[in-house]
């Protein structure tokens, strides 16, 4: 099987769905945006035309089916989103949408189906940047959202997501009489969001496992405003050095935990002492910043939230009149993926090529939903360079049409233990 | 002398003026905006009542003068400014115009003038936060503005100085060719922006010199954009970790500087890593501050900021990726008020209560305006509660009152020396 058997149908829908963005550097696709809806479209009027019978659940989800030759099989969902951060970039997402439209029309263009009912699954609204709700699409399809959380607000416009839903058209009402999708197989190619494959000089690897997280989207500190000339260090209560003992405390805790062998990332994405009130000359009375904590160990995120109250609370008392607000904390738990497919995609690869890379997954995905609703998921991660979530994700479709190769393989063959 | 002579006046222009101000908490007129101009018309009214002859420059900045006993002596121009930064204080330079303005009418209701003339000082544009110019009314009046400040943008429009100012009626091409104040005295009372003489339970206090400052506006620290979960810390270059680096640093070094005897305060006014490309799940490539550094001694800033550099050079070597660029500095030389003035106003004190109080300045001051132009300059303190620039600044008039009564009582008498 030759991987550039799939190439046009992966560049074509590359450069279709990201012909559509906000403007601005990169791509912007809001979850639940016209532009997001747009996308979908664009990949509903691809598989259509592939002879593919198309499904939009109220939640806006895509569901696209290609019958497979034993009805008596699971189905395989392959798929991703097509919703990306501010100023994200090309790939995340949209290039696991492209390989499955592209597993889709090789099958339909060879004339013989794959084992099982392959589906083009389009999710809805992973990036959880805008609503702070994790995989809302998926989990809307999968029956598992909890209706207080279409009552999130989107983070720009201030709006809900039942409103932001409706206003595309959908249904929100209609969530909580949902049937859930049918259980079946999740299976979703999505770009490295960090270096490693590209550092090892390796193509695309099987992901063994999704770290979960532990954030706080809305901490704030509280202190006391004053003249930059006028108060003496003794009577300031300065949230900008409140929020740097904190950083610096939670840098060295983290240095310690990977010496332990232990796995963490720490991260502030956001810092905001820029408000219209925050002056040159004024000491900042306030700070709010986010806190994003992730591990492949649950006892670990525990552990660090532990430690952060401990470093708060020394905080604290070394500076009077600062006080530290968390707000709501929200949580993803780290994720195990299928043991039957990994096995399953392993084999593939190795008749295929060669002993495929495996590794963990940083980032939350769809595939984490679909685990945690009792299915059997698995992930290809495929090398990209940058980083995602900016402007300059750069992934070679060829790496791409390599990792597909294995797909189509697998799904063409006796999908042992399923 | 009975100062509650003064209170009417006092409350009527604080009343008055703070009745201008944009929308939201505290009082917000802004440099060269309608609110300021429309604030110096309300003082022009009041003084054009009372009989005074008043006369705006080219840069606004208006003087009201009440002729005096003897014309030989240099005027005595009493005054502040009426702009505020954005939802600041009721008394932040509207004491000073107060008080003004009530030492003119307590004059022209005695009927019996001062020794000198006195003229009531409104300047324009003393807050810095909206034009990154000190002083720049002040400056202009006394022909010590650079042409190219003119072309300084505000921060919130990004339209320059000139324009705004031509928005308001004025002539910045005039500023060239401005025939300079003629050199008199100045004389400035002001609140207390800190809370020294509130713990001490003083009601005002003479000033001595004001602190220098030394500033970056618009530093910047860039790194590399990442996905929060997948990137290794080792390949982080993230911008708020390096911040938090910098701060603690520079706290420390603070510390030591105190520790010595030395003079110095370190503020980060605005730090914004809070972009629409900032997200909870990216390691922020990019953050932006203001460093404001001030001290009553020249050669303290100066060690200061080679410090800051040698921290710098530390950070981004501990932190690959990681490059700071703190981009043009500002700065103001410490200022040395008039011993001359100093000793009248001392002796008025004696004469009339008590010996007062004597402390540095924290905040810059047009004072120090006129102090480099080679002016006897004076400053007196008022008590106030919860420093300066924000909405909570309490001061009470009768604290306000007896420091008038003091200036009246040293314009009334002989000023020896001068």
């Amino acid at each position: 099987m030759n991987p550039t058997t799939f190439l046009p149908m992966l560049t074509r829908v590359l450069d279709e769905v990201n012909q559509i963005s906000l403007p601005g550097p990169g791509f912007t696709r809001p979850s639940y945006s016209n532009e997001e809806s747009r996308a979908h479209e664009c990949i509903a009027g691809i598989c259509e035309a592939l002879g593919l019978k198309i499904r939009c659940d109220s939640a806006g989800n895509l569901f696209a089916r290609l019958p497979g030759r034993d009805p008596s099989l699971p189905a395989v969902h392959i798929g991703s989103h097509l919703d990306t951060v501010g100023q994200g970039g090309a790939y995340d997402g949209t290039a696991g949408v492209a390989a499955a439209v592209a597993l889709a029309a090789w099958f339909v263009e060879r004339g013989q189906p794959p084992q099982a009912d392959l589906i083009v699954t389009v999710t809805r609204a992973e990036e959880s940047v805008w609503f702070p709700v994790s995989y809302a699409g998926s989990r809307m399809a999968l029956g598992r959202l909890h209706p207080e959380e279409l009552e999130a607000r989107r983070r720009d416009t201030g709006r809900t997501l039942a409103e932001h839903m409706r206003e595309q058209g959908f249904d929100p009402d209609a969530i909580r009489g949902l049937t859930p999708l049918r259980k079946g197989r999740f299976v979703e190619v999505h770009i490295e969001q960090g270096p490693v494959l590209s550092a090892a000089g390796d193509t695309f690897a099987l992901v063994t496992g999704i770290r979960g997280g532990l954030r706080y989207r809305t901490a704030q500190i509280h202190g006391a405003w004053a003249h930059s000339g006028a108060a003496p260090r003794a009577a300031r209560a300065d949230s900008v050095f409140a929020f740097a003992d904190l950083v610096t405390a939670l840098d060295s805790d983290w240095a310690e935990t990977l010496a332990r062998g232990d796995d963490l990332a720490v991260t502030f994405g956001i810092v905001d002492a820029a408000s219209p009130v925050h002056a040159m000359a004024k000491v900042p009375g306030e700070l709010g910043f986010c806190l994003d904590l992730r591990s492949d160990d649950k006892a670990i995120l525990e552990r660090t939230d532990a430690k952060l109250a401990i470093r708060i609370a020394g905080i604290e008392a070394q500076r009077p009149g600062i006080q530290f607000a968390l707000g709501p904390q929200s949580h993803s738990m780290p994720v195990q993926l299928s043991a039957v497919l990994l096995e399953g995609l392993r084999q593939a690869a190795l008749a295929l090529y060669r002993p495929l890379p495996e590794m963990l997954s940083g980032g939350g995905h769809d595939a984490a939903a679909f685990a945690a609703a009792g299915w059997d998921a698995a992930m290809l991660f495929v090398r990209n360079e940058h980083g995602s979530h900016n402007p300059d994700e750069a992934m070679h479709p060829q790496d791409l049409a390599e990792a597909v190769a294995v797909l189509a393989h697998w799904l063409d063959h006796k999908q042992d233990g399923n």
